[in-house]
């Protein structure tokens, strides 16, 4: 059924660890070699998981330390998934299985890629509050920093008198009486991140000199915050992620996310494609015909290597049974099935790579500093960013979402909504794409915090001040009814003092009216307002180009129209 | 002055433990002595309650092993009610206060009835996770399967690698990192239902044995749901309740908890009536002039055959005091007081039986089922249940809510708005209720989960595909505007195939437009839709009643008119 | 910079002690003997803190006795602030601490005053669950009451059978299945409040020994419940407070917070006053030109006797960086520095004492009782108080809020408008203002519940029934269109007998239609309705005042204008 439908790849094992070793070194592997064999006569591809995101239950029995500990101080129940800590013994265990999977599997001629674990970082899971760990956090920071007055120094500990007298008084941040000091929380962040990277790329070592030749990624969900993409896709070249649409807010909220994929590698896979209906969103609404097509044509033209779809039949067992598969619970075709059958057809040897000329910033870093102090509670970094991803597509542009420390000389415009944090890489960066005439537009909030998170001691934009020939004066919580010219500005603005070109000014009527909204010195150009209108508005006089209807989103060859659920060629 | 006002029975001590047994061993029985002969003397009947929801404080310092833990590992604080563990520990102390009880006042002749505990399950309070709850829930299991192979084949724990190597690794459901496996909640509100009636059924014998000839009986606030009230009403054939209209969302629940409570047992008490405000709802509004006594003529024509009002006066101390009694709490009468009066002349010698033709289908499994994997955060099994009631009820019809394993053959029209699980005894029902000629109606997601909540592996309804010559194709959480007919379809709908007799098709502009909402094939109809209106319209369809206007509750005899608090004759 | 602005005081350290006291014994005062040498030399004076609010971390880990425990169980997590217990061991450190401080600087000339710890019970932390504070409760109810028998009657633990064996079977309230009594809640408040004035008491005294004729007061957010803050006030006879408009609800609120805070001691002070924008409500909104200066005139209209704004300067690290300062995060200066100046020459010599005719009856063990069990959610002490002054203060009355112990014979009029608990003391202050021919309006919920918040056991208001020749026959929640003449009655509603003069009746077209909502003897009045409207009317009626628009605020002298944001003279 899955070649009569047109697919050629097949994710599997994923979650299949107690399958094929259901006690301690007892192994059913049969029922795995047959499924391999299967599929391999059958000539698809195998992607074939490593379990790690779902230890089984009697290895959580044997050795309780696999389980990760939360805030509360509580191990994790196993009983659901991601319930481990990413300490050595859990390590070691993954180790272990690992080398034997690929041990069996390893030459097989049908398995052409590997994916490593599923998710880390989904359901909050890659932060653990056990004693391994909170040894591991103070010695991440003593080799982050020379001495702890260097830490105390930088943190500003002697706020409300938190000074450490020693490394070891650090504790991972626990619920307190109010808020934890943010260095803190953005340290514990980036601790955690790069702990989950480095427990994964020991899958990919031994993958890599066990099977060789094969690709190896690593599925995220792109939307969660615990382990930076970047990072993980940079392990094995390929950048896997999840398509849920429904699981974001609309169609340019999709294009972003794919489009943040396949800026994250040089190649991009879909690895969970929504098929219909899915179980875990606030309503979980129904799926019209021709969506799925749609939904796939639109990975298509982002640039999207492969799309497997999850899941092949609907499960019967277990906590997704409302989540939709191809084919039915019963086995029965489900009409995503048949979608996918038109697709195969349409889309056999559909190949794209579009050419960007937008670049747009984005660093987990930055969500991660605006999670923990957004100034108001709901000030969110994929907001700030969103607004601008989408202004930029609706002017035609196609955009290349990216990590903000790379060569940005390339491009003819480069869009930086939420770069809260100054590195020197980022400095760098961007004077380098300013030195070649890019146009680079900084948003609100823009270099406003050093790398530990604390306010910069000068005027801000940090270092760009000078060329800029304008500073920010006031970074508002805005809640008055301020325009850019007559387009609301948005929920977060940042005021600029006189200087440069003003390009636009606040009005509306409130004591901001006539002062500097945005300005541009050279190719530089700073923007205080947030909302998507303000950047359409922005862009659109910079590039010169004219808005499409808010439905369409515009490719090279190709137009999708996302109200009428239809792809057309463009001329 | 109960007398003055007219009351008959009388229920005391269902909370007195500590003031006849202020220490262990240590009785002070001469005031309650008293009471009982005050009343005795009276001439008023009395229900004495056993207070096994309330143990002492010294009772639980002495032997802590009978408060419940929750599932955060903590055991329960003493300080309010119900923070008791069902197991052996405390339903020893449980029959060691009733046996003292019974051994004094069995044979009192104003004693004519017992209540057993009070609100079993109230405030969430049958789960306990202590170590012997643990114990006998892995008991309980091993009893249910034959070995943990079939618990996880049932189960699906395959499903994120969750199976059990024995059954001593079944933990009972603590927070983890998502959710957990239905099968597992499903398992656990089922033994703890099962085990709350098994530790109250050792008071009823102690009762039966020790005080011979008397009524027995448990009171429930029907709307809990952690223990199922058909059993409960089933040990001692009383179904007690709590009748407070201000808890429901309008009369129609009123009236539904009514026949809810009618149809579980032969007899049926409002063990607790409203009698003006109280303290424990959202807003606890206000209770105007002659309200009293309709809500106790409403009881009375939903065949109630006591009711007792809660309470007497009104409490200075403790956490109800802005609960209302028929006295104020300065010993004065309040309204509810003078309406009781003439309710008393009113409903002298006042009995209805009535003789009801629909039978509506209500089931604690399935309530549970769907409480715990909803689709989406709102289904509720009582919403779905209550649409099609409302619309029964406001047909003209008086309604049997009954326990779907019964004989259903009896009456003209059985409806089954939720009924979720399959089972052997269900489809043995309803195949007898359809070949006596007897129409059967199931609503949205009917036969669609096994009975350990996996989805029905062949089409559904299952078993009932074939005789309605049509099957559910999506069961979609309903978030366009669907309609059938001009009628909103609701939140829930489910999409039935071409076949049998289509009664109802799907409208409203959406993909949907034209599917199958409701098939009929002889006596059996599927339907798919979910809001109250939609079941108006189709109810009086089949049945060609005409609505009454939403206000009116309309009975054999008597009309209510809810909107201007009278009760009418009917002609 | 300071002097330059006008500033004449600056309070210092008190969040400073690990950087005066890295480690224990360990001194590096060089540091803050320069700040308070160059403060001084520049003609400034100086307030300095005491540091208890914020116990070193290394403290924290030598002697993790002195964090609190929350109703968890769990040590309170240093790493914020207010993280403290206030049993001996940390009292103990706390006393070393500011003897050293007191020491040092205890004559210096410059200090002129001394804070003694900060918010104090602010983050709700004057509760402590450790065992140390558990076995001082049990003590400090032995001391209230005579024996457990007479706890067990006066808070009415027979119901729900909860009756105390002994003193030491009462347990500080942890979560339990529903709510506890609110007794044992009322009597956990009190203690907590009593207990943290009782550690500060310890400051004072050291303070007062080691530093004498100095100023000595506790800067608290008048808001929070937890401490008391009459009785912080008392300590020195100075009430320090913050005045965070953003905080409050209106200008209203904010007039309300500092007429607490001047009837609650002889002096007040404004220790924290907003500079602009801040951290911690839910939007942080933008403050614009000019409204620095209004608050601070509204402040020094209102008798405040200093006023100091938090903070200098926006701190880089940690917290509160979205906090403004006097100065931006980079030294220079924010638009509040400049207003500063403009009120340093405005204010100079300004000092006014205003005369008030009207007394506000102010409690926190209203607020508590009101808390504790509150009818429905909502309903708030401080809505019940707001309404009332509101309605005064826009008749043109400069009001005093005062605790409702006093004198009260001095006053034309009294109004409590939540004065909820009966004591002798209450009952006699109210008395002799009777007698003494003033004017009392006592509002909806008065004097309802005895001291130990059980439900008065005669007709209320308690005492004054007879003498007003009424008494509430229903107190409700009231969710219906419930008016006293044409305006809104509020959502809480006492409902009145016959008798006395009636001034105004219940209408809108409910039962309620024509019952009594205000009666009046003599000088007494019970008003039955809680909106600002209905007071606005009631006190109109009883004055013959005309009300000023809602956004004028009227002094003897002057007018402000809050809509306008200007100050201006009355004439």
């Amino acid at each position: 059924m899955m070649v009569d439908a047109g697919l050629q790849y097949v994710r599997i094992g994923e979650f299949a660890w107690s399958s094929y070793e259901p006690g301690r070194g007892r192994f059913t592997w049969e029922w795995l070699d047959r499924v391999v064999d299967i599929l391999a006569d059958a000539g698809l591809e195998i992607i074939l998981g490593t379990p790690t995101a779902t230890p089984p239950t009697w290895l959580a029995i044997e050795r309780p330390e696999i389980l990760g500990v939360g805030p509360d101080g509580r191990r994790r129940a196993y009983g659901s998934r991601r319930h481990t800590c990413p300490a050595p013994p859990y390590r070691e265990e993954s180790a272990r299985i690992v080398e034997l999977l690929v041990e069996r599997y390893g030459s097989h001629q049908a398995i052409t890629a590997w994916q490593v674990d599923n998710e880390p970082g989904n359901h909050d899971s890659a932060r653990c509050w056990c004693d391994r760990c909170q040894e591991a956090f103070i010695a991440w920071l003593a080799s982050r920093f020379d001495t702890i007055g260097e830490l105390n120094e930088a943190w500003g500990t002697a706020f409300w008198s938190q000074t450490y007298p020693s490394f070891g008084a650090v504790r991972l941040p626990i619920p307190t009486m109010t808020a934890h000091n943010p260095a803190l929380l953005l340290a514990h962040r980036r601790f955690a991140s790069q702990r989950a990277v480095a427990a994964l790329t020991e899958q990919y070592d031994i993958i890599r000199h066990g099977s060789p030749g094969r690709d190896i990624t690593t599925n995220v969900y792109l939307g969660d915050l615990d382990v930076d993409a970047h990072a993980l896709a940079a392990l094995g070249g390929i950048s896997s992620f999840d398509n849920y649409p429904h699981g974001k807010s609309g169609p340019m909220d999709t294009a972003f996310t794919l489009d943040l994929a396949t800026g994250a590698a040089g190649r991009a896979w879909v690895m969970e494609q929504q098929p219909g209906p899915i179980n875990w969103t606030p309503t979980n609404p129904p799926v019209p015909p021709n969506q799925v097509r749609v939904w796939a044509w639109q990975a298509a033209l982002h640039g999207i290597e492969r799309l497997l779809f999850f899941r092949w039949r609907a499960a019967r067992h277990g906590q997704e049974q409302y989540h939709s598969g191809l084919l039915r619970h019963d086995g029965t075709p489900d009409r995503g099935f048949d979608e996918v059958h038109q697709l195969a057809t349409e889309l056999a040897g559909f190949s794209i790579r579009p050419d960007k000329s937008v670049a747009l910033l984005y660093s987990y870093e930055d969500a991660w500093a605006l999670e923990i102090d957004p100034h108001r509670a709901g000030l969110r970094h994929a907001d700030l960013v969103l607004a601008a991803y989408t202004a930029a597509r609706r002017l035609g542009f196609e955009v290349d979402v990216v990590a903000p420390n790379g060569r940005l000389s390339g491009y003819d415009l480069v869009v930086a909504p939420a770069l809260h944090l100054v590195t020197a890489e980022r400095i760098a960066s961007i004077d380098s794409a300013l030195r070649a005439g890019t146009t680079v537009v900084l948003g609100p909030r823009s270099l406003m915090k050093d790398a530990e998170d604390a306010w910069w001691p000068h005027p801000t934009p940090a270092h760009l001040t000078e060329r800029l020939g304008s500073r920010v004066v006031e970074s508002l919580s805005q809640t008055m009814d301020v325009t850019v010219g007559a387009t609301p500005a948005g929920p977060w603005t940042d005021v600029l003092s006189e200087g440069g070109e003003v390009l636009a000014r606040y009005g509306g009527g409130t004591y901001l009216d006539g002062a500097p909204a945005a300005v541009r010195n050279g190719p530089l150009v700073y923007f205080g307002a947030s909302s998507e209108a303000a950047w359409l508005d922005l862009l659109a006089h910079l590039t010169g180009a004219a808005p499409h209807p808010a439905h369409l989103e515009v490719f090279s060859e190709q137009i999708i129209d996302h109200a009428a659920l239809q792809v057309s060629d463009r001329r």
